[in-house]
């Protein structure tokens, strides 16, 4: 199944830009990245639930947003997108 | 049918925060915020149609990310949410 992950962590804080990496490393560890804070993972069921109990396990529910929607199959037909669809590495180093 | 919308709109520069105004005001005028670039918007056929035509008219596709999901009903079996789900009003005046 297809799940899409949409999240909103707070980054005004270190703790927030903490989670926020590590939200975003999970989720490329099942999936790819579609825009800053989405992400598409292909995964069954036992997957799935890994997934969640990882994200859940490190997002403050008092000040983040985490969306998992479960899309039909075939995807191509629920699914249509425009423009710039790059992969942005937002873990990767700063260039000064 | 329950079309969830997200993009990401560069805002580098002036015209990039300007278009991100208006695809927020266009998404508000269809559907719910539900997190900073996501929103949710119950519309059919006609609307999803009229509500797409507005979106690529503002994004600039060579700058910008527009993604449109749908999703299958009952939507409460595929959506999941989490944390903090506030509506942000990005568009209202700044607080100094």
């Amino acid at each position: 199944m297809l799940i899409i992950i949409t999240y909103d962590v707070s980054t005004e804080t270190r703790a927030g830009r903490r989670r926020l990496r590590r939200v975003a490393k999970i989720c490329e560890g099942h999936g790819q990245r579609v825009q800053k804070s989405v992400f598409e993972c292909k995964v069954n069921l036992m997957q799935f639930e890994e997934l969640e109990r990882q994200l859940l396990a490190e997002i403050d529910e008092k000040e983040d947003s985490l969306r998992l929607y479960r899309l039909t199959e075939p995807v191509d037909l629920h699914v249509k997108e425009y423009g710039n669809v790059k992969s942005i590495d937002f873990d990767g180093p700063l260039i000064a």
